[in-house]
This record gives structure tokens, C-alpha cells and sequence, in this order.
């Protein structure tokens, strides 16, 4: 049977040039970054060339960039380091982060956690297409706000939120920018300086890089308190022993996609075009998101009649992998916190689901998804109770 | 040049078996383990099948693992994550952690960052060996105290300490008992329930896997506060898309490990006991740690009149790699915590050196660095001023 990975907003299979690297790390840098002998400085020579090409990707500068464990780690670590910073002023006046209702959780859930502790957190509305609204933004601001965090495109419907504009507001207000990147780093261009970004979140294993490493690009003069304190790597910012093959993999990865930036996204999007497209001829089929600011690999639906999860083990059947939701909650029951946002009911939501293509995605991919869609729809839709036509 | 590895306490080599399961991860285990499709599912399976290997290494049920991103992190979860489930009490009574001075600074500097927010925290003292006492470990006992984090064995020294007895003493006094095995896994035989041992932090790169992965046992029934909040993976305690290749390591140098138990230790000691006979026949050269209630790979010397770290370079333009300290204080400059608190001077404690054996060191190896060393070692006394014979 065809098999058609449609999940990349999940994660991305590891690029062959990317496990080649990573496979040789084993042999050439066998010792610890923090040896001072020569298998020691040999891993530190890998770890600082592949932070060079993360902060090439990102146009920060070289010390600018801290490996942690992927996403979630660099999400809690600017939220709860910032926050920490700000500890003393809590107990007079309340410090203020701003953030969105439409953020993974791994920045909801640390900002929840800070509310229990007696922070305060405005979480903005975003409108029909998934956009935060500036004005609305401008006026969330008040003297005890701290940081604002909106990421660069949403994991789920894939909007494109207005990173430079907000990074504007953020600093014409002296307000550090973080921005959840992941979904956003390898599709989007990014430039940290002329987008007013402080700090930005991202994940290799979003970008044909290894899962269980990331980074967090903190731009010079952001003070942050660590959240694993031990040895003192990263500048005291994370400590524990450098993951050499992950960095390895990460920094080829980044490589690759600066490398492919001018060709890749072009052509995905032309692919994506093309399945939409061909979905939205399926009856009482929608497109969730905006129709033009979303990323390149995004294309996610609502279809009257049915659940997502029905359709999600129906394309299984055929070979096809798609998602409701986010990976991370899609072993959970709730409805989308990102399609309730948009304004659909939860039964809308639970009829969504997303695809989301990648680097090695053919038109003949997308054709076998179009085409065996609307019979699983149909099918689907004759066992209905909620489709009376 | 020849080329002896004997700095496997900073971090070991990966085993082929291990590479290779990782390389194969790549390809067999492409999908995000939260994924409901098929790609996702065998990602799943390999990660349930790889938390067994390490469940099965300690002696713990399957579903007390917690996958990190190494040991710093592991140790960091349970030292904060107990302390905030007694946030409450602190503003009371104080709740209080005994944990010794010798510890990794992985589990010290958390423990520092809990005093700066008000928790109390003893630091029991060791004797010239490196072992604590047990009597006083149990006069420490406060009713506060809700956390006992001792070592397995020194990452310096080498030095195991009495982790049964130890956790007895816990228990008799229900309190959790933790200990960092960081050295000890692989090395030494681990029974979690036999050792009353509540929380343990392993990491793989210690033990011939990856670098940037690790677990944390946590007994049933412990609860904990995660560090990262996110998703919602690992029970909610560890939020992060699982490092499916990182685990796919973990796991085979686990299940290698418990292979090798009856046979690598034993014969890694013989090697570790001719090295140690040989490099005492120096003159004024002195054994670091326990004659015998030490780890099987460890030998750590002092050498009067000269400085570790010029020892260490002249080694490594023989091409061989012993280590100062641990390697994740290798590049400062202070003299060991470890070392003065055994009772050294600074001076000797800058004389000293660290060799650490592995799984492939050879009689061969030992005995060229046996050969090597004697003339390192006089030719820097022949230079120093703290020499004057």
C-alpha cells in the first residue's frame, strides 16, 4: 500500500544528510564539550560550528543561541526565566505577561503555572482567520507588563501572526518579544534583529532535524533565571552535559534549510494550493485558517457530518497520516482550544483535521489524498447520526 | 599516536549496538509517539519497549520512568519538582532537604536555589574517603524533612556510598529518599525497592549511549511538580515531544548494560586495580577516594609538586585523556568541592588527576599510560616551584 506522511507539522522524518551527521558526531566527538583534552575540544569545535549555522538561520549573533531539549524547554525557560527575573517586583505591583489564547501549550500551561503563583497573564482573542489584533494588543499593555509572547504561526491552522509589528509595539513599549518559532523556523524567513524579537523558541525536530533538541535565541542583554541549575553550561542558562549529536543534527538541519529556503517554500505551497484545492470540490468541506497568511505546508479542514478522528484512522487505513489537533493532545478528548478560538462550535471542531506537507511531498501524493478522501468522507458520513441528507 | 580514552566518567563513547539502533530509529520510527496514525504508533511501541530496558536495569515497574535530557535535568526535577508539593508547608514550618557536600553540582546548585526561596537545606559532611556517616545523617533529620538526596558513587572520587542503609534510614523515617546514579548505573547492581530508593537520575551518556537523554525513576506514588509544562507528556511530568532516537539509545545501553553486568565490572576493576599499582610505585603519589568502596572504573591520583591540569595537557600530547575534576568544572578554576572536602589542601587537590576506564580499555592501554606518565610527571616536577628534591 502507498504510504503518504501528511504530518509534518508533528514532526519531520530526520534528513538523510542530517543522520549522516548525526551517525559520524559518534565516531569524531566522542568526548564532553567541557573536557579540556583533545577528543574534549573536538566536540566543542562541533558544538559551536553547528550554533553558528542555528544563528545564521535566525541572523542572530553566535553567542546569542542556547541549546536546550526542544521547544517545550526554551518556551518554559524564557516564560518562568523571565518571570523569575521579575520575582521581587510580584509581591507590589503584579507583573504582566501578554500572550495569546491560541499558543501551544507549552507556552499556555507555563503561563498558567505563573498565575498560581500570583503573576498576571492577559491571553489575547485572535479573530475568525486565527490573527491577534494590534490595537487590541497595544491596549492589553500596562506599566507592569514584562513580556509579550505570540508565536510566529500556529501549530494547528498554521496562521502567520504579524511577528514584526508586534515586536514593534513590544519594544516602543520597553517590553521583551518572545516568539514560539517552531512551527515558523525553516518556512518563514526570519530575522531576529529586524523582527524586534528578544527571544525565539524552536525545535529540530520540526525541520528534518532530530527529535529532543531545540534552541533559544536570547538576544544579548535579556537576563534570564535558569530552569536546571547544575555545571554552568550555556553560560549558566542550561546546565547539563551539551547533547552533541543532537546539536550536530540540529545544526545540519539548519544548514539545510537556509540552504533551501529560496526553493522549498514555493513549491510546498504550490502542493498545498493544489490540495486544497482539490479537498474543497469534497461537499460541506471549509478551510480553517487564513486564506492567504498561513505557512506553506498547512492545510486543515472542517467537514460537516463527521469526526476528525473517524477520517484520521480512515486515511490510516489507506496509508495516509494526518492529525486532529496538535500531536501533543491528540490523545485527548477535548476540542481544540485553537478551533474554539476561531469560533467554530466543538462539534466543527471535532470535524477538523490537518495536513501538513513536507520537503519530499509529491503532486502525486497529494492526488492519492484527493482521491481517496471523499469516498472515507462519504463513507463516514452514511454511519452519521449528526449528516441527514 | 596511540590513543587511550580514560575519561569515561565524563562521558563515554557510544556502543555500536546502540549507534545502530539509533541510526535504524530514523527510519522505523519517523512519527510524533502522541500521533493516533500508524507512523506515530510504532514510534509508541518503541518507546514503551525501550522504557522497559530501563525500568528492567533498576528493578522498577515499567511505568516509574521518566524520560530527560540527562542527568542535570532528572536531578533538577526531583530536588525542585518534591520541593514546590511543600511549597505550602515552607511558609510554616520550613521544609528542609539533607542532601552531602560532595555532591554533583547538578544536585547542589538546585538545592542552593531552593535556600535563596527560603527552603533549608543540609549539607552533611564526608570523611577523608568521601563516605558519609550515618549517625549523622540521621541526627539531621528534622521533622521538616521531607527530601534525603545522596550520591551512589562520586563522579570525582569514585567513592559508593552506603545507598541501601541510606534509604532505610528514609524510610524508617518517611521521608523520600533520592539518589543520583549517574555514575553508578551500568557500574554498579541497582535494585530500587531492595535499596529503598524513591527517586533515582540516570543518564545514558555514562553508560555508552547518547548524549542529551536520561530518566528519572519515580516510585509510584511520589508526587512531583514538572519543570517544563507543556503537552502533558510522561504523565504531565516532563511535557516535550519524546526524543524517540535519544530513548531508542537509552534503551539499548540499557538493556547492554544489564547484559554485561556479570562480566564488564569485574574485569574492568582488574585493569583499574594494575593502573593504580603501577602509577603508586611514582614517588609522592597518593590515592584519591576508598581503597575499596569505590565505583570499578575509578582512579583518581594526587601527585605532590605539580598541577593537575599541566599533568592532563602532557597526557593529551601522548594522546591520552584523563580529566581534572569533573568536566563540567574542567574550565574553571576553582580547586574541587569534592577534593577539599575529603580534607585536601587546595594545593594537593590542584595535583590531582582522574583516570576513568570503560568497556574496551585494554591491559595494553593501562600500561601505556603506566609507561607515559612517570616522565610526565617528572619532567613538570623538574619545573615547579613546588618541587624540591
Amino acid at each position: 500500500m502507498r504510504e503518504v506522511f501528511l504530518d509534518y507539522a508533528s514532526t519531520s522524518p530526520v534528513d538523510p544528510d542530517v543522520q549522516k551527521a548525526i551517525m559520524q558526531s559518534f565516531t569524531l566527538y566522542i568526548g564532553n564539550p567541557s573536557s579540556i583534552h583533545h577528543y574534549g575540544r573536538a566536540s566543542r569545535e562541533a558544538v559551536e560550528a553547528n550554533r553558528d549555522f542555528v544563528a545564521q538561520l535566525l541572523g542572530s549573533k553566535h553567542d546569542e543561541i542556547v541549546f536546550t531539549a526542544g521547544g517545550t524547554e526554551a518556551n518554559n525557560l524564557t516564560i518562568k526565566g523571565t518571570a523569575y527575573m521579575h520575582k521581587d517586583k510580584r509581591k507590589t505591583k503584579g507583573p504582566h505577561i501578554i500572550t495569546s489564547v491560541i499558543e501551544h501549550p507549552a507556552v499556555l500551561e507555563p503561563c498558567r503555572s505563573l498565575e498560581d503563583d500570583g503573576y498576571k497573564v492577559a491571553y489575547l482573542p485572535v479573530d475568525k482567520y486565527g490573527l491577534i489584533d494590534l490595537d487590541t494588543l497595544e491596549h492589553t499593555i500596562t506599566k507592569d507588563t514584562f513580556l509579550i509572547s505570540i508565536m510566529t504561526a500556529n501549530n494547528e491552522i498554521g496562521t502567520v501572526e504579524p511577528i514584526q509589528e508586534i515586536g514593534k509595539i513590544a519594544h516602543d513599549h520597553n517590553i521583551l518579544f518572545h516568539t514560539d518559532a517552531v512551527q515558523g523556523v525553516g518556512k518563514l524567513p526570519i530575522d531576529v534583529k529586524k523582527q524586534h524579537i528578544d527571544l525565539l523558541s524552536l525545535s529540530a525536530h520540526k525541520f528534518y532535524g532530530p527529535k529532543g533538541v531545540g534552541a533559544l535565541y536570547v538576544r544579548n542583554g535579556v537576563q534570564l533565571q535558569p530552569l536546571m541549575h547544575g555545571g554552568g553550561h550555556e553560560k549558566g542558562l542550561r546546565s547539563s552535559t551539551l547533547n552533541v549529536p543532537g546539536i550536530v543534527g540540529l545544526g545540519k538541519a539548519a544548514e539545510l534549510a537556509a540552504k533551501r529556503m529560496p526553493t522549498d517554500p514555493e513549491r510546498i505551497q504550490a502542493n498545498r494550493d493544489h490540495l486544497i484545492q482539490r479537498v474543497l470540490t469534497i461537499e460541506e468541506s471549509r478551510l480553517n485558517g487564513h486564506p492567504t497568511k498561513r505557512l506553506c505546508n498547512n492545510a486543515h479542514f472542517r467537514f460537516t457530518g463527521i469526526e476528525g478522528e473517524s477520517l484520521l484512522l480512515g486515511l490510516d487505513d489507506k496509508g495516509i497520516a494526518a492529525s486532529t489537533g496538535s500531536a501533543c493532545s491528540s490523545q485527548k478528548l477535548q476540542a481544540s482550544h485553537v478551533l474554539l478560538a476561531i469560533g467554530l462550535t466543538p462539534v466543527e471542531a471535532h470535524g477538523s483535521l490537518r495536513f501538513s506537507l513536507g520537503r519530499t511531498t509529491t503532486r502525486d501524493d497529494i492526488d492519492y489524498v484527493a482521491d481517496e478522501l471523499p469516498g472515507i468522507v462519504n463513507r463516514l458520513r452514511q454511519m452519521s447520526p449528526m449528516w441527514n441528507r
